[in-house]
């Protein structure tokens, strides 16, 4: 189905992120002010703070967009998501009726700069990618022992840390960490060697709950979905991982892209997640479609060099939904609340082209993978970008997230060299 | 050294856990009221939030206790913790010049309910008891392989989840999950058999960071400690925590004593790691003693009946210090905020009384442990209440936690049988 045209030009371009049935959500300021809520449409950024400040349209009684995150309107709950949505789209639509109040509150994204769209509560990361669970299986214990027992029964998730995510084009520094070589006896302090990207998608969890809930009651408290890159020390993570999983390898940075594409807009790109190998347990078991068919592609880009695409993939090669893994989240009484972040996993397809990760694109470093500049790549050099993009193909148009990007920079002097 | 002599008589008492030198900070209401903050003293708390309101006494030019947790006044940072100690001591010692102005703010313990005394900003629980992991170490992987190799290198820690971590008090229903048993091919959603307790202290982190810190800046960003009751389910935990560490087993609850005993309590107390078995990276190396002489005891009671004393341990079995955890925590650049909650790992002595969790006490339930009552435990039964206490002895007086406490009430019914 084609999206109504847009009164906002930009937005009728069939290759635009953020036609009007898309309206993600999103939090911007213009020449260093104080950042807003916005939402996309074409290349435009719809200030909603103004709206609401205006009293041109109001999600709530009281002011929720006077904060710059969406926290505060995902606290308002599906109803008020649905009609704030149906508001917008009527006055973005072709013969508005408030067109010429809603206008002046309309700024350009190339004006812009991007901040976190909500407040991080917690982040949980999954591991719910079949192939790059398979391929990091086959890599570190052999083909026959690749999925751990329990992969096929259980989305396998663990708790990240929510004060290391950033918005796309936060910039970070190497981290340094405790490694081990296998060819030393004693570890030692040193900056990575073999820092990596993982394509994954986050859901943004937008109501709370106190207690176990159903794959379907879970659905409906996602708020939406953002593109991930959930930045990863294979080497700091070799040594520290066991007994009890990633710690300092996942905490310098997780970037998310910088808008919020709701689930409503998503609706009409449902899929299902794969045939199962093994029957799920009731609990986990999805009452209909769950993920969603969103192509992905990565781009490494050396320093002053063009970018290569180096990934394509799907969102539909993850075996567990968002849903399924919240409803796991919850069924230990685990409370969760609204800004809670889920990432979905790193998103590998069947071939070597769809891997989401260099660990996997290299094989842990041993097959350099070519870039269209010559250069070849094992893991991440400095000043090496990585950039995300994803979107859902409708019919003439696309349900885009934009992108999800950073750099990383040269490691900083020792910390500890005082 | 004696402490000064409060004019709030039971403060004098020897065998208070709350004399003029201890000051620990909590969230109290009575009578259903709003929660406030309040200073333990004797078996009375002082209401600072009054204080603060009725400008008696105030830690800086804005209101830092109009709200219900401590993290407004931590933001204040160590200088504005030292004055605000130094002048409640002052209006809590005899001859205190204001006594007829503090005096009406005081409330009655028993009178008095305990909330959260901070809002949990993230939680990291670490596993830094030798014998608890070489305990664990040796029931799972046998006595060679006790201690994973990394373990004499790096404090091992894993993210929790702070939406779990709640007050003394609080009651919870022993937790559904995924489980499958030895003897079962396939995993079952049943509630959990094997449900624990986990003997920690918990620092609270009272100042930020925005990458890698020493031991010595970490324990300055150290506000205070309480008593950490990590419950487990082990049997959840058997089955989920490959490759990537412990999730819903640890989700259900964690409990903390009500007061944070401040690190400017706890000074004369300090004493050192014990002597290296492998030399530590100049990183995690300690300028001087970072751990607590402080006594703990473990009681369990089971419904209705009278508790006994399962467990008593020190926190100078911690082979790590919460600073050295710390320090080890902003190694990747991790961002740490005020609020922050970094739990020590179960802290056991080497003896079989001195063991902090059912898992250790019970040998994995092969040695049930006999109670006063008649009765065994393996692992907690509905209705067994865990208490746990911690004192720092001084010579004439002693500087308490309070109490750690919990209660496991049955699983509820099926939540997915609907």
């Amino acid at each position: 189905m084609m999206p109504r045209k847009s009164w906002v030009a930009s937005a009728n371009d069939p290759n635009t992120d953020f036609p009007l049935n898309n309206l993600p959500c999103g939090v911007f300021s213009i020449n260093d002010g104080e950042p807003r809520c916005g939402v996309a449409i074409g290349d435009m950024i719809l200030d909603v703070t103004a709206l609401e400040e205006n009293d041109i349209l109001r999600p709530g009684d009281e002011p929720v967009f006077d904060v710059p995150f969406w926290n505060d309107f995902m606290e308002l709950g599906p109803d008020t998501w649905a009609r704030f949505r149906a508001d917008l789209t009527a006055q973005l639509a072709e013969g508005a009726d408030r067109r010429t109040d809603v206008k002046p509150h309309l700024v350009r994204q190339a004006d812009a700069k991007m901040h976190m769209p909500f407040a991080v509560a917690e982040f949980t990361d999954f591991y719910a990618g079949r192939n790059h669970a398979t391929n990091v299986g086959t890599m570190f214990r052999g083909p026959e022992n690749a999925l751990p027992p329990n992969w096929l029964h259980i989305p396998i998730g663990y708790n990240g840390r929510a004060s290391s995510v950033v918005v796309s084009g936060t910039d970070f520094h190497r981290p340094w960490g405790q490694l081990k070589s296998p060819d030393h006896d004693m570890p030692a302090f040193l900056p990575s060697r073999r820092f990596d990207f993982e394509l994954e998608m986050g859901a943004v969890i937008g109501q709370p709950s106190d207690g176990p809930v159903t794959v379907a009651e879970a659905d409906e408290m996602i708020f939406g979905y953002v593109l991930l890159n959930d930045w990863s020390a294979r080497d700091i993570q070799a040594w520290e991982y066991q007994p009890l999983g990633p710690f300092q390898a996942k905490a310098t940075a997780t970037t998310i892209s910088p808008w919020i594409v709701t689930r409503a807009a998503l609706e009409p790109f449902r899929t299902s997640t794969p045939e199962r190998e093994k029957p799920l347990l009731p609990y986990l078991q999805e009452p209909g479609p769950m993920l969603y068919d969103i192509d992905l592609a990565v781009q490494l880009a050396p320093e002053g060099r063009p970018a290569t695409t180096i990934a394509r993939t799907n969102m539909a090669e993850l075996y567990y939904s968002a849903a399924q893994q919240l409803a796991h989240h919850t069924t230990s009484g685990c409370p969760m609340n609204v800004g809670d972040l889920l990432g979905s996993g790193t998103i590998s397809g069947p071939s070597r082209e769809s891997r989401g990760s260099l660990l996997e694109l290299s094989w842990g470093g041993k097959e350099p993978l070519a870039l269209d500049s010559g250069e070849t790549r094992t893991f991440l050099e400095d000043g090496d970008t990585i950039t995300m993009t994803g979107a859902a193909q409708g019919d003439g148009y696309r349900i885009g997230f934009g992108t999800c990007r950073g750099t990383v920079l040269p490691a900083r002097a020792d910390p500890y060299a005082r």
